[in-house]
């Protein structure tokens, strides 16, 4: 902790504390695809809304393609992202546990080279959500969040006890 | 936005956008209120889970008292709040509307008293919960994010059509 005499913006959150913050969710959101049996991981919905393996796959695909974007500035196309592309669908729960890992230390790897500078700089997401760094950065947690509070309803319709919210 | 020579933690996000960032968030969970029919925010759950008014009760008991708590270092305990009291609760969307709106009112107010020195300031928030400021704005956020993602689900299986999740 840095003391200051001048008025200076003062740090609301470190660049560091907001990647672990990030990654508490994702192992978050990793206990509850664990926590669903298998065929409903893939099929049980309410509402005519998605099985929450779908909604996993969206959080992989706007993780993984949405940091190396904001990272080297170069985007994927929405339809060109191995979910939304209908292709890389997996199969089973392992495999799914498998892509999310990997998207784990991709997250890592890229955010190591986001230089702190950069967080205030415009970008268009995918090429066309118009944001900054940070508001995209903060756009995919809350999005993860949002659609893991759904899983949440799905295991407890299905009498399965999800994950404590606050345990990261 | 200033020029730096010497390295000094960059501005991740400010104390305005992050306030700014909240209340569109909490926008949307008034606009989320206000799409459920009248009896079902009072009735509707699913998996044993709370009706969404209660839910968003606990969205207030933890912003307004929350925040009062952050600026001034008096915590509520726990079992003293509005909504956990078992007191406070109210009887139609309209009430639950006038409280939600106070909050809003409250939130702004505190959060003008809250110098932006004092986010990485250690706190014990209602007397239990150790963190630091912005960990515990954080969570109050993300709380709010996680039990309104069920509340799209109550709309989802009552044929009710949510608001859209990225209007704010």
């Amino acid at each position: 902790m840095e003391t200051k005499t001048a008025p200076a913006p003062a740090t609301v959150i470190t660049s560091e504390s907001f990647l672990a913050h990030w990654q508490a969710h994702r192992g978050l959101t990793r206990r509850v695809i664990e926590a669903f049996p298998e065929k409903d991981l893939f099929l049980y919905s309410i509402g005519g809304m998605r099985p929450f393996a779908h909604i996993a796959m969206e959080i992989i695909d706007l993780t993984n393609p949405g940091i190396q974007g904001l990272v080297t500035s170069q985007w994927k196309d929405m339809s060109q992202l191995p979910h939304s592309s209908g292709e890389g669908m997996p199969a089973t729960k392992e495999e799914l546990l498998v892509l999310w890992d990997e998207t784990t230390q991709q997250l890592d790897r890229y955010w190591a080279q986001l230089t702190p500078e950069r967080f205030q700089e415009k970008v268009v997401a995918f090429g066309q959500y118009e944001g900054t760094v940070i508001s995209t950065i903060l756009y995919f947690v809350d999005n993860e969040i949002h659609h893991r509070g759904q899983g949440y309803v799905y295991l407890r319709a299905l009498g399965v006890e999800p994950p404590y919210f606050w345990q990261r």
